[in-house]
C-alpha cells in the first residue's frame, strides 16, 4: 500500500484555502509522510497528469506562512464533477492508475458541497474494487452552508471582509446631509450566511445596515419599498444588504429582472449578479430617492489581507486533521467543527461520513432571522463573531501584501 | 480680529480626510488657538448654523489616533457651489456674518477642485469687503487630479487599496485553468491616476493587469476585441484594470452605452457606473469568453483599513500646514506638496495661488500611457510607489477595525 498523500483544493477559493492547504503539508510532514503531491487544478488537473511535489514550493518555515497569508488557490482549482460510476468507468480507472503509480495511500480534498461528492464518489469507487486509499475531505467556503460541521473554513474570513467593508461604506454613505439608500450585494447561492455577517458591523460606532435580506426567505418587492419609505421617516442615509440570490416566492431571481443575463457553471449553478443595482434603480425609479448598488464580488472571498484568524488557525487544523484521521484509517468522511462553547469560543474537530455532508446544503435557520425577514438576530450575532477575531499580519513588500506564487 | 478656527471636509471622501482634520486641529492646538470649530456638513451646514466645537470630541491623545484611523468624513461632507458672488450676494453676507460671531479668523475647507472653488470665492469675497479672514485649503481627493501639487492626500490609500485588491483578484482569477477575463472598473472621472495605480500591483509576485485604459485616451472597442485576442493566444486568464470613465474618440461614455442611466450632480459631473459590465458583456458576446466584471465603487475611498501611512502622515501635515500658513497671513492658497526626490523619497509642502488650482484637472501625462493606450511606464511607478508604502495598524475591536463617531 503506498504511503504518500495527495492533496487538491477544488471549488471557488476562499481567503484561508491555502491555510488549509499549508496544514495538510504539515501536517502530514509531522506523520512522517515523505512525499506530499499536490493536484494542480483538482482532479481535473490530475485526470491529465498534472501535480506538483510540495517539496519543491515549501522549503522553510517563512514559505508556509506566505502560503497562509496567500489568497486564490494555490495549487489552481477546478469545478469538475466526477461522472457518475456506471456512465465514466474508465475516469475512475485512469484516476486510481494515476494514484497507484504515486503510491499514494491518502487523498485529501479541500472543497465545498461539490468537491465532497467527488470524495463520496473516489472513496466508493475505492470500497468497490477493494483499494486500500483513504479519501478525506477537507471543507471550504465562503457560502457556510456545508451539513453537519458548526462553520466552514473561509467563512470567517469573508464575513470579517463583509462586516469591515460595510463598516467603511456606511460611514461613507452619510457624509452627506441629504437622502440616500444603498444596497450592498453580498455572495451566497442558496444560504444566506454571508449576507447575515453584514450585521457584524453593528456596534457602539456602527448602526449596521438598516436592512438585512437573505435568499431563505421570499422578497417582496413592495413590502421592501414600504419598509424604505417607514426608515426615510427617521432616517437620512439607509445601507441595505442583501444576498445575490435573493428570489421572489416563485423562486424568480431578481437579478434575472434586471439586464444582466446569467449563464449556469458545471454544475448547473446559476451564476447571480445584478441583484444590487436592480435594486437600487427600484428605489430610485419609485421612490425618487438617490440609491447606488455596490456589489463584493470577488474580493469578499480573497480578502487575505484582512482574513480572521481564527479562521486561518481552523482552516490550518482542519488540513491537519483530516491527514491525521486519513492516516488513523478514515475514509469517505470529512473534517468538521463541533462547538463546545460560545464563550469562551471552544470548538473541537471531528470527521463525519461524507454521505450526510455531500450535496446537501445548510442554510441560515428561520429563527435567527427576524422582523419580517429583514434583519437578524443577536443569537447569529453570537454565533458569527468569534469566527471573524483575530488577525495575522500580511507580509508587506513594496507598499502591499506579498503573495506566494507556484 | 477673530483668532478662532472654524474646519470643513467638502466632496467625496478619502480614507484619510480625517487625518487632515486632526492635522488642522493639533496644528491649530500647537499655535496656541484656543477655539477649533467644525462646520457639520461644510458651508452648506454651515449657512444652516450647524458647527460643532471640536474640543467637545477630541479630548485625548488617543482620540486623535482614532480619528485619523476613521473612512467617511468626520464633521460630514456636502457637494455645495457658491453661486457667483453678483447674483449671490445675501449668501455671502449671510456666511460672514456667522464667520464674525463665531470670531473666525482663519477658515480651512479640506477638499478637491470644487472645494477649492469655495476658496477662491470666499477669499475674493473677503478682499472686497477687506475682511481680514484668512481663507487655505487643504487639497483632497482620490482622483489625485488637483492642479499644480506633485500628487494630492486621498490619492495614496486609494492606490494601495486599488493595487492590493487588484494582486488578490488578480490570483483569485487564475485559479482555473480555463479562459476568462476580468474586468475591474476603478475611479476616476476625467485623470486616470487611480485607474494607472494598478500597475503597482505588478511585482515578482504578480504580473499585475494585462491591460490598463485611462479615461485620457480614447477608447476603440474594435481595438480592444482585438488586444484581447492576442492575449488569448499565450494566457488564460487576463485582467483589465478600465477607469470608469472610459469614452470613445467622439466622447461618448461606454457606460452610456450600458445598462444604467446616468444621472449629473451639483456640479453638472456625469455619475458614472456600467463600464466594466458592459466591457465585460462585449467580450463575452463577441469572444465567447467568460468574462466578469467587477467594480471597486466607493470602497476604493473608504479603505482607511489599509490606509497607505505615508499618505496618512502627509495628509495631517497638509492640515497642520494650512492652520500655520493662514496664521503667517496667507489667503487664498491651497497646501501643495512638491517633490524633492524620488529615492528616498522626499517631499516639501508649500502654498499656492488658488486661483491656478481651483476648477483646473490634472491628467496623467501623456509619456506615462504607453503600448497605444493600453498600459502604465515604469515612471508612473516610480512616481506613485512612495505614496503607498507603510501602515498604520487599525484599532480593532470584536474583530472590526474601530472608528471615530460624532
Amino acid at each position: 500500500m503506498g504511503r504518500n498523500v495527495i492533496v487538491g483544493q477544488s471549488g471557488g477559493p476562499t481567503a484561508v484555502i491555502n491555510s488549509s492547504l499549508a496544514g495538510v503539508f504539515e501536517g502530514a510532514k509531522n506523520e512522517g509522510i515523505s512525499k506530499i503531491y499536490g493536484m494542480v487544478n483538482g482532479i481535473e488537473g490530475l485526470l491529465k497528469g498534472s501535480y506538483i511535489d510540495m517539496d519543491d514550493y515549501l522549503k522553510e518555515e517563512n514559505d508556509i506562512e506566505l502560503l497562509k497569508r496567500t489568497p486564490g488557490a494555490f495549487l489552481g482549482s477546478c469545478r469538475y464533477k466526477l461522472p457518475d460510476m456506471d456512465k465514466g468507468k474508465n475516469v475512475y480507472e485512469k484516476l486510481f492508475g494515476i494514484l497507484e503509480k504515486l503510491e499514494i495511500g491518502y487523498f485529501i480534498y479541500i472543497g465545498g458541497n461539490d468537491s465532497m461528492d467527488t470524495i463520496l464518489k473516489l472513496s466508493t469507487y475505492a470500497d468497490m474494487i477493494n483499494s486500500d486509499i483513504k479519501f478525506m475531505g477537507v471543507p471550504k467556503t465562503v457560502d457556510n452552508d456545508l451539513a453537519e460541521t458548526d462553520h466552514t473554513p473561509g467563512f470567517g474570513s469573508a464575513a470579517k471582509f463583509v462586516a469591515a467593508e460595510l463598516k467603511e461604506i456606511i460611514r461613507d454613505s452619510s457624509v452627506y446631509d441629504m437622502e440616500s439608500v444603498t444596497i450592498v450585494e453580498i455572495m451566497g447561492r442558496n444560504a444566506g450566511w454571508l449576507t447575515a455577517s453584514s450585521i457584524l458591523a453593528k456596534g457602539k460606532d456602527c448602526n449596521g445596515p438598516d436592512m438585512i435580506y437573505l435568499p431563505e426567505c421570499a422578497f417582496d418587492k413592495e413590502k421592501f419599498l414600504e419598509k424604505i419609505n417607514e426608515l426615510r421617516k427617521v432616517q437620512k442615509t439607509i445601507v441595505v444588504a442583501v444576498s445575490e440570490s435573493l428570489h421572489d416566492k416563485d423562486g424568480n431571481f431578481l437579478c434575472e429582472e434586471g439586464a444582466e443575463i446569467s449563464a449556469a457553471d458545471a454544475f448547473g449553478h446559476k451564476i447571480l449578479s445584478g441583484t444590487a443595482t436592480y435594486l437600487a434603480d427600484l428605489v430610485s425609479h419609485r421612490l425618487g430617492i438617490k440609491a447606488r448598488g455596490i456589489v463584493f464580488n470577488t474580493p469578499q472571498r480573497c480578502g487575505t489581507h484582512i482574513a480572521s484568524k481564527c479562521d486561518i488557525t481552523e482552516a490550518y487544523t482542519a488540513g491537519a486533521e483530516a491527514v491525521r484521521a486519513a492516516l488513523e484509517g478514515h475514509t469517505g468522511e470529512m473534517v468538521i467543527f463541533r462547538r463546545v462553547s460560545d464563550e469562551p469560543y471552544k470548538v473541537m474537530t471531528e470527521t463525519y461520513d461524507i454521505h450526510k455532508v455531500a450535496n446537501e446544503e445548510k442554510t441560515v435557520p428561520e429563527k435567527w432571522i427576524i422582523n419580517d425577514g429583514t434583519y437578524i438576530s443577536d443569537e447569529f450575532i453570537k454565533y458569527c463573531r468569534p469566527l471573524i477575531m483575530g488577525e495575522i499580519e500580511p507580509f508587506m513588500e513594496d507598499g502591499l501584501p506579498r503573495h506566494m506564487v507556484r
